[in-house]
């Protein structure tokens, strides 16, 4: 979830810092004789990295990371250069296909492991990202009579257009009463499977009715690899409402458009795997892109936050993980099915099977920071940064990390992508106040970081008034190493973060779901006491800074109330203004 | 009243681009035989501006800047280095001084005008800024007992540290029924002398008792000229409230602070002089500093935002002159006494005798757009600018000049520098909303452009709705140069914009105001008909923008009201929640 540059490979080393009691290292670079191993694939939002892991210890011997050629595709559809509407975010199926066949086998190749003694494959990916395909998988992206109609593309997980077909999702299904609602915290995301596919519906009729099958990418990838059709328990439950064993029925998706009626029997349905099976064999095709064994096991899809868990060895009830990149995802297991407003939802199984598995997340965390370095810093600092070889991250923390708390009189709201939980709304902006002429640069750095933190304080504490214990945070991604943030989080939690101690917590994840689904463990709580690393207690909470915090924490939820929760929807207003004045200006430029 | 270097001096164009018929330029470059010239000096927030102007047309033959060594002194005393709290903003009077001494005489020589044709010499000061001195006029920082003490240092306009007393000022003023609060909008600004000199006898009592006289700058540079004290209805009016022939009683001070009872009788109180009339004779020793001949007229002090509206010939009723710098005044004449709620004064001659002068402003407006650049921007973009030689205002005015009104999403609270109209409160501070990850920071220059025009709009609607008729919008200052911002304030007032010809209105308009009280013109509005030029509507409205910005004005407004006035104060929590926090980290770091 993290940016990274094109493909890259390197040998990890084979000491672990993070190695917890009794998962010593081996302490040989060579792979030892009789060792099994396996390849987890996590496919982010601007890249895809490949591990190759031990299967005995969860050792990672080697990894490399491909970096999308498309990217994040946002201002113009490739090939015909057809502008695309505001808060479009759309992927070209191509570039997952080449992970497949660049990092996997980079990653081997580092490993200077024996493709025949790997037994596995699984993979992860961000969600919901989710894309209208033919019966036998194609995408409508693909075939030259949908390439330049924009919603026959993927759309990716921060596609933020379907915000009307959401809204009008959410109010129906509360009109009608219908009970899944609520495990959804009351709203269905405008990012997940059904706001998107109306939108198709209502926007492009034709390629909805080309759509054969609608289907998350987490399946999709997995379909490149078996050759048949799957479908997981993470997905359908989180992204596409399924529960109780069930999808919503023909009767509410009639009321929302009567052209939708059909849409989960004839474009979703379908078996569900758990998480951890076997989904099939890799097919010849696909062991000749990734230089492994035909025929070993290819597990069932999973999402790039729930994968994780494992890895952190975050798996017991209570352990709450967010995984910090680009944005948050916050997962945590629970023993009783409870609902709470404004989570992502909750899905039986859908983390670890036996457990209640929640999820909620901050729809941009790392973005919002990388933003803030986008707009410059100061020309000095610039230069300061070129002397010392820091990168601006850790030039403004260390600018910034003695100041008192409070001492910047800012508060921010970290909703420039949006807000995922818990107001689930994603025509809400970013706003930051408190603004002086002695501002600095990183002085905004810290209020933007110290924002995530209050909205991360957010959802936990609407986890535990809504019935789901946390007793730990655990953090995986790319921002564990940003210390500042990590003491941050500590004091306005007032809790101990604990780390977890994989560089690639989702790539590890998969890994461990493909030794469950190779049957190397036999279940996949069993393959994270073995395979998994955590650092407990990393960073502490000071009390002082924590009482400063809670005053800041309430001006936070004042500044979140009024613009999130209040009669005044002043940030709708703007974003429709907006979206207005860029829409006729980008017609009128291409006329 | 804009940023300048170190002293520099420059021969201006004979040729006047901005010449209005009938006063048509000499072309000649040495001075005619037998002319007369005046002196105008300018002193800003950063530097002080000379200026040799001719008598019969208002030519301004050479010019010459000096920037204060000191500057603004907001962190630490000069000397001991003793740390000052926040929002204190002080100066050094010797390097007013030296003003007198180095730009004055480069000046007149870069003018090649000979010393025995200059016949008069006039001064305008920023204002409110006011300093303790002694009855000989020796400022108390000047004295080695004091000059350890911050409060015997001269506060500059934009010391924002009095807020406390100047609430306690307005709200005793209501409730005692005062009723000369009404001609200051209904509240003194916490930058005028009586908040500020509360602030001295209530933190530094000793301090307070040394000053023998409590003047503004204004009137303290007139006196370094002629030896002796005066004091000028503009000032005495505006930053002074002497209203209807008098300062506020006994009973009021008293019920303020029993040791404040005697304020205005013992440290203010002076005959008054009318704008233009001639305040003494040039001492000898001030002819040395400049190389102006001694006994020359020298003018009563005035103000540079009241002292340019002659340099613009903005000096009908109606005709609002902004003087746009770091800061923006705004000030008009009207026909009739008026109670304009939020304005900072109406003194009957405080611009021009014979009319009522109105004053408003807005505490920081090029200052916003400085310190957004000073925040940094893109390397990309630094490096742009550097192959084209661009400034970075321009650079980035170009990058967003053509995007549709409304395009960014944004509103900005112009509030970086507290408000001084219509809502007179320096603890208020910016605001920025709607922003999300693709915010460009020349989106976010034009929204802080944009808002200085909504804080500017909201002004003149305050003054019309008030009863004072705005006829004509007329700009002086730096900022005038900047044709986007000058666009946009046409569009967002849906007004015509006037440019002043001048380069240096401030100045030109002291020079007129010279001209006077050396008997050289009659009154200050004939000077002005033969001395002062405009470019007339040089920037027309569009009117769909302004049906867009009509809109989006109505956006700040909202967001205006919700901090500014509306119940919940939090834009003043998190200024004492910061300024708490500095405080105490200050002082244990000093230990």
């Amino acid at each position: 979830m993290t940016e990274t540059p094109p493909t890259r490979a390197e040998q990890t080393g084979t000491e672990q810092a993070g190695s917890a009691p009794g998962t010593g290292p081996t302490g040989a670079a060579e792979p030892a004789g009789g060792d099994r191993y396996v390849v987890g694939v996590d496919f982010g939002t601007l890249s895809g990295r490949a591990v190759v892991v031990r299967v005995r210890d969860g050792e990672e011997i080697a990894t490399a990371v491909h970096g999308y050629p498309h990217a994040v595709i946002e201002e113009r559809l490739p090939g015909t250069g057809r502008p695309l509407p505001p808060d479009w975010a759309l992927q070209h199926p191509e570039d997952w296909r080449e992970v497949l066949r660049t990092a996997v086998p980079e990653a081997l190749a580092a490993s200077g492991v024996d493709a025949s003694d790997v037994i596995g494959i699984a993979t992860d990916f961000t969600a919901c990202t989710v894309l209208p395909v033919r019966t036998d998988g194609t995408p409508l992206a693909e075939l030259p009579e949908w390439a330049a109609r924009p919603h026959a593309w993927p759309k990716l997980w921060k596609h933020h257009a379907a915000q009307p077909q959401a809204d009008r999702i959410n109010a129906l299904a509360h009109a009608r009463g219908e009970k899944w609602i609520h495990r959804y915290g009351g709203r269905i995301s405008a990012e997940w499977q059904y706001a998107k596919a109306l939108q198709v519906l209502e926007e492009d009729p034709q390629v909805y009715a080309a759509c054969e099958r609608w289907i998350e990418a987490a399946d999709w990838i997995v379909w490149q690899l078996t050759g048949t059709e799957s479908r997981n328990t993470c997905t359908a439950g989180y992204k596409g409402i399924h529960q109780d064993g069930a999808y919503p029925d023909e009767d509410y998706l009639a009321a929302l458009n009567p052209g939708f009626a059909d849409f989960a029997r004839t474009r979703l349905e379908h078996p569900l795997l758990p998480l951890g099976s076997r989904a099939g064999s890799l097919t010849a095709e696909a062991a000749a892109w990734t230089g492994l064994p035909e025929g070993i096991a290819v597990a069932a899809g999973n999402v790039d936050a729930h994968v994780a868990a494992p890895a952190a060895r975050a798996v017991d009830n209570g352990q709450l993980l967010a995984i910090m990149g680009t944005s948050t995802c916050h997962v945590v297991n629970g023993a009783a099915l409870a609902d709470v407003p404004g989570i992502c939802g909750v899905v039986d199984g859908g983390i670890v099977a036996g457990s209640y598995g929640y999820e909620a997340g901050q729809s941009a965390v790392g973005d919002i920071f990388a933003w803030w370095l986008r707009q410059g810093v100061p020309a000095e600092y610039l230069a300061e940064a070129e002397a010392t070889g820091e990168d601006l991250h850790r030039l403004l923390s260390r600018r910034i990390a003695d100041q008192p708390v409070g001492g910047h009189g800012l508060i921010a709201l970290d909703w420039m992508g949006g807000n995922r939980s818990v107001l689930v709304d994603h025509h809400l902006s970013g706003v930051i106040v408190g603004l002086t002429l002695a501002t600095r640069p990183e002085e905004v750095y810290r209020a933007l970081l110290e924002a995530t933190a209050y909205g991360t304080r957010t959802i936990v504490e609407a986890l535990e008034e809504g019935g789901v214990p946390v007793t730990e945070f655990v953090v995986a991604g790319g921002l564990k190493k940003n210390a500042l943030l990590m003491q941050i989080y500590a004091d306005v939690l007032r809790r101990p973060v604990s780390l977890a101690a994989s560089e690639q917590g989702p790539a590890l994840g998969s890994a461990i779901h493909a030794a469950v689904a190779a049957g190397a463990h036999p279940d996949v709580r069993t393959a994270a006491a073995a395979m998994g690393r955590v650092h407990r207690h990393a960073y502490l909470p000071d009390e002082a800074r924590a009482d400063a915090y809670d005053a800041l924490y309430a001006e936070y939820r004042a500044l979140h109330d009024h613009f999130g929760t209040g009669p005044d929807k002043q940030l709708h207003r703007l974003r429709a203004i907006r979206n207005a004045a860029l829409t006729a200006h980008r017609t009128s430029e291409d006329r």
